[in-house]
C-alpha cells in the first residue's frame, strides 16, 4: 500500500522505520483560551510534559453508584444486550464492555456535556469538540486480562482515519484503582514520539483487536528506551478518580489477579477540526461504535447536568 | 483415594472441603531460643500476623552483580544447561530457572549457609534446617508471564510429602522490585489457614505446573474473603532486597509488562525435624531438584561467609 500525501503518521507499514517526533502540539490552545480554562498553568505543564493528569475524588460516591448500578441494570435490557456495541462474557449475560454508551445512556450523555469537562477539553484541544467513542468496562476480579502497550491514536490514525493528534480520553474510575487489580499504566513523555507500527492491517481486524491487540503494538526496543528515560507511572485512587490522557500517550495494563472488579467510563474526544477522514490502513472504516462519524458536531455544555437523576 | 491417618492437611481432593485453621504454630522457637536470635519481637510479631517480612539492602550490590554474572556464566556452561533443573526459553539459550542451584553453584551454597540466615532461619523453625529447594530465577522484560495464587505448603504437602508447616521461603531481588515487573504479592494473614484443593494430582505433574499451576490453586471463594479480610501486599524495593515468607502464606505474581527483567534468588530452608515423606497424594516424589531428600542434615553457618569470592 502507498503512504497518502496527506498521511502525516504512516504506520502498519511492510518494514519498520524510525520513530519520530509528533507533528502536533500537545496543548492546541493558546491566549486566553489557554489561560482562562479550568486547567492551571502547572497543570498544563504537567500534561504537556507527560501527556496525563489524574485527579482523585473527580465524581461523588453517589454518582459513582449509580453509574454502577446502570451497568447492572443493562445486564437485564435486551436493547442494549443485543447492541452491536455491547460484549458480554461468552455465555453469560455479564457485560464486559458497553460501546457507544453516550448514545445508550442519557446519565453518560449528560456527563459527557458536563461544564467542566468540556471546559477542560476546549483547552486542550483548541476547539469544540465531539465524542469519538464511549464506553462502560466491566473487569472482573481474578478473570480480568490485561492489554498490551499501544498509543490510541496510533489505531484511530490507521483504522479510523483520525488525521491529527488533537483527541482526549478521559476515564472515570467506577471501582477503587489499586496496584492489583489491572490499574492503567502510563509511559509519561511517550505523547511526543510516534513509533510507526508494523504489519498490514487485515479487514474486520476490530473484532480480535478487542480482544487482544496484535497490530498496533510499539517494537520493543523502543518501548523499552521510552520506558527507560521516563518510566512507568499508574495512578491510583478511590472510585471516582479521573485520569486524562492524550490520544498518542502509550499505556497498558495487566491482568486484574486481584479478586476485586474494576470498571470504568472512558470516553474520547475528538476535535471538531480533526475529523475522520478514510482509514490511513486503506480498509474500510470500523463501526460506528468505536469510531463515530455520524455525530460529530460540537457538544453543547448542559447548564445543570444532574448526574443523580433517575436514567 | 483414603487419606492417610498420619495427614494433617488433606488436600487434592475429589470434593471441595471447608478451609481450616492451620495445625502449627507460625514460629516455632520459644524461650531464649525466640528472644536471643537476629529478628526482633516487633519483627517475629510482623511475621505471626502477616506471615511474611521484607527487608531492603539485605544484600550489597557487588554481591548482587557478582550473583547477576553468575547467571550469565552459566548460559555458557554445559553442565548447567543440562542440568535437569534448568529451565531454558523454547529454543534459545536464555536461562529461565536453574533449580538446585545450591549444588551447582559455591556462592549460592555458602549463601543458604550465611550466618545471618540461618539464625534467622533457627529463630523462626525452632531448629536446625536444611535446604528443600533452591532455585535462580530470570524473568525477562516484557514476557515474564504470572502465576496464579497458591501456598508452596500446599504443593510441598502433597507432591512432596512435607508432612507440617515448618518450613520457610528467602527470595532476594537481584533486581529492582517496581509493581511493574510483577513482583510478588502475598496476602498477609493467609499462612493462618489451610485451603485445601481440589483434583487429584496426575503423575510427573510438575512438569507442566513449573509453567502453569492448575492444581493446588484455592478456590475464589476462600480466596476473596481473605484479599478482603486482609488486603494484597505486593513489597518493592531495590536489587538486593529480601523477602521472608512462611512456607503456607497464599502469593502469586502478574505477568511482567515492562521492559526490565526481574531475576530473583529463591530458597526455601526446611526443619529438620521435618523430614519429607511419601508425597500425601500418593504419587510417586517428584524429582530431588524440586524436593530435596538426600541432603537434609542440619546446615552449619559459614564463619565468614564472603559472597564476593570468585566462583
Amino acid at each position: 500500500m502507498e503512504t497518502r500525501a496527506d498521511d502525516f503518521y504512516p504506520t502498519r507499514l511492510e518494514r519498520p522505520v524510525p520513530a519520530f517526533d509528533r507533528r502536533d502540539p500537545v496543548i492546541h490552545s493558546s491566549g486566553n483560551a489557554r489561560t482562562e480554562g479550568p486547567l492551571s498553568e502547572t497543570e498544563l505543564a504537567r500534561y504537556e510534559r507527560d501527556g496525563f493528569l489524574a485527579f482523585n475524588n473527580f465524581l461523588d460516591a453517589d454518582t459513582v453508584k449509580r453509574f454502577r448500578d446502570d451497568l447492572r441494570t443493562y445486564e437485564n435490557d435486551d436493547s442494549i444486550l443485543r447492541s452491536e456495541g455491547t460484549i458480554t462474557e461468552p455465555g453469560k449475560q455479564e457485560i464486559r464492555s458497553v460501546f457507544g454508551i453516550h448514545e445508550l445512556s442519557d446519565r453518560f450523555d449528560r456527563l459527557t456535556r458536563d461544564g467542566r469537562i468540556l471546559d477542560m477539553v476546549h483547552q486542550l484541544l483548541g476547539s469544540e469538540a465531539y465524542i469519538h467513542q464511549s464506553r462502560i468496562n466491566f473487569k472482573p476480579g481474578f478473570h480480568g486480562k490485561g492489554f498490551d502497550w499501544h498509543s490510541d491514536f496510533e489505531t484511530w490514525h490507521a483504522e479510523d482515519g483520525m488525521p491529527r493528534m488533537r483527541a482526549v480520553s478521559f476515564s472515570i474510575a467506577l471501582t477503587d484503582n489499586t496496584p492489583f487489580n489491572g490499574p492503567l499504566m502510563l509511559i509519561p513523555g511517550s505523547h511526543k514520539t510516534f513509533v510507526p507500527c508494523v504489519g498490514r492491517t487485515p479487514e474486520d481486524n476490530y473484532q480480535s483487536s478487542l480482544k487482544k491487540q496484535e497490530l498496533g503494538v510499539p517494537n520493543h526496543r523502543d518501548l523499552q528506551q521510552m520506558a527507560d528515560q521516563y518510566g512507568i507511572q499508574a495512578p491510583t485512587g478511590p472510585a471516582g478518580s479521573l485520569i486524562i490522557f492524550e490520544c498518542n500517550t502509550l499505556h497498558a495494563s495487566n491482568a486484574n489477579m486481584s479478586p476485586w472488579p474494576r470498571s470504568n467510563l472512558f470516553f474520547v474526544y475528538n476535535s471538531v477540526e480533526n475529523q475522520l477522514q478514510q482509514p490511513f490502513c486503506g480498509n474500510k472504516p470500523r463501526p460506528e461504535f468505536l469510531g463515530n462519524r455520524t455525530n460529530s458536531r460540537a457538544l453543547k455544555p448542559l447548564a445543570t447536568p444532574d448526574l443523580r437523576r433517575t436514567g
